[in-house]
């Protein structure tokens, strides 16, 4: 059985199962406290680059413990000034690697978007500071980002020689003519002006950062675990989809949502005029 | 033939026509004058829900002599502080429901944004006060939208139990990374915050909010109305369309367009430096 | 060989070759300075109209030389106080017009888009002044937009009896709710309405314009070009992609990117810390 009072307390669990080669340091800080998973990307002599080694920490992280109906929200926030500044350009070196190996280590981003994606919690992004490229592309693929008003996004691959062709897709979710802008000159763009583009959906002060996260965790929290999780899997499944399928398929889905045991509590609890009890699964 | 002085007339025409089963009160309170069905949600004892009633009190209304030439535009508003709370919760609970008469509501709610959609009028919603849930779908789905700066907007569904996945379609509309923090946390975002992200064509103060839509049907009566119904109709179509497809359909649809008498009006009216005498069908 | 000098000069270079019928005038003014090539609409007394002449000489501006090695962006702009109106209304008149001659006009348009589009080298309309209609379409599928701050707008074809269909799949760009109000009510926008949408990427006072334009000119010469040509070609590929698809076709890119020998000489710039020396081919 689940043991509560061991994820209550903030404990560093970088354990021996994501130190899965013989060279991986511990790349991440994590704790675990009141439902919500602390993820924290600490290596800051990379700039918390998504090395292979980061990128497999992440996935062990956010798949770790996933189905717990403890685990309510994911938060992803790093140490230093740098978020991160994308991939380890020391690995795309083609000298030492091959064509597989490197095309392998975008493999990887892709496999650690989808985690994110298909986790059953909300994953959040608590950023302050530059996140770049790939690192850019973590932040832009999570389902909600707070960051400070000091924060600056770019994808200045080109300037390597690497156009940050994937980082491009995942900044769909902006407007199209600022992506062009940002991946054809490099130039990063304030905190401001990610949020008046949709990049992230709330800015505050460096000091306020923490309150506002956790404003949106309790807010998380006051659902039924089950709900997110169902409405967040159908939600990206729609964006694919024409107009018409989506509906079509929405109105089962939320038929569905009502079969379940929280579904009806919520209905049952509008009724009686009183507080939901949520099972949570 | 039709009677063009009555649709002069501000008559309130909730009719035996939508009365369509016993129960059904009346639920709108609709007026007509100068081309401009007004369109007004009146059950303000269940905040404007979108009951199955009130969901064929719409359809009905909005498809009533849509095909009347005289009629240029419909504006949907409401009665009191909340433009619409969403479904009606109870009628979706289980033990007084099967799981296909649940769905059933849904089903309904589909046609209706279908009915905005294809109306051959445009539908402008004027908002003054909450939309919620299945009420923001509403709105998100007409084709312009004016609220006062007051209003509010949100997707609490899942604080009831049911996530607002069909609402989340219609959100399609505003930035992924807006209508995700919206749909799992249910805070309510701002008029001037619905500006910013596309949620609303233009927020002004309650007091001008009548000048407002009236400013917008002006200059939709000033156009041919075959021009606006052809023209809607491909802009829906096309948004569903690849690029390319859309811009080799596009071209002939411009030159249909052309072809319409009212569209050869409209450039003869230019050459010969006049205002253009519009036939409307 | 390719005459290095002669494009550094600043020429008129509207030539025989874009005088393609007798009728045909010049209406473009071209310059060519440290790989930059100016695209200057000027033909005030239509307005800067996209006439049949116009388009082909954009088209054929805009292909010029674009393989060679020493061009890294196109800037388009105009002369006067209307970047462009649009359509050469008196073109589309059905008595001096066959339907498929009316059509050929639109389908003209679409291989201007399409040549913007496709071109190697990002560009960049730099608008001070009105842009409607098709000027709008062509300015809104430029890779990069930045205006003077008494820029304006619009798609107002309804008002001459033809709907703005072509222009609004530019308009995809910019909220379905904005581009829906747009095209309805014919109405303008301004620039800073026009930034908050995303419709242009920068907006910056009449003073500034240039120098703005240079600022981002310069951070794309600072790049390889063929790692720009590169990305910008995947980035449009990729937004008609589904998501799972762009990530796996992107790994892919990101590794042939790498290949390059500029995507080598990048990696290695930066582990060496130095800068890169681009070939640029």
């Amino acid at each position: 059985m689940f043991n509560r009072s061991l994820l209550s307390l903030p404990t560093k669990l970088c354990n021996l199962q994501i130190r899965r080669s013989s060279s991986s340091r511990c790349l991440l800080s994590v704790t675990q406290e009141d439902g919500i998973k602390n993820i924290i990307l600490d290596d800051q002599k990379t700039r918390n680059s998504l090395s292979m080694s980061m990128m497999n920490q992440l996935i062990d992280e956010i798949k770790r413990d996933e189905n717990d109906k403890s685990l309510r929200a994911i938060v992803l926030s790093s140490t230093g000034a740098i978020f991160s500044a994308g991939h380890n350009l020391k690995e795309l070196y083609f000298p030492d690697k091959s064509y597989e190996e490197v095309k392998s280590i975008f493999e990887k981003c892709h496999e650690l978007i989808n985690c994110v994606i298909h986790s059953p919690v909300p994953i959040i992004s608590k950023v302050d500071g530059l996140a770049a490229a790939a690192g850019l592309q973590l932040v832009a693929s999570c389902d909600i980002v707070v960051c400070s008003d000091k924060s600056t996004f770019s994808t200045p691959g080109s300037s390597f020689g690497i156009f940050c062709s994937t980082p491009g897709i995942a900044l769909r979710v902006i407007p199209r003519m600022k992506s062009s802008f940002m991946l054809l000159t490099g130039l990063p763009i304030t905190a401001d002006e990610a949020l008046r583009i949709g990049l992230v959906s709330n800015v505050v002060s460096k000091e306020e950062l923490d309150k506002e996260t956790e404003r949106i965790c309790n807010a998380i929290k006051s659902k039924s675990r089950v709900v997110i999780s169902f409405g967040k899997k159908f939600y990206y499944k729609q964006l694919s989809m024409g107009l018409n399928d989506a509906y079509i398929e929405g109105s089962k889905i939320m038929a569905d949502n009502l079969q379940l045991e929280d579904g009806q509590e919520g209905i049952k609890s509008f009724i009686e005029k009183r507080k939901p009890v949520w099972r949570n699964e």
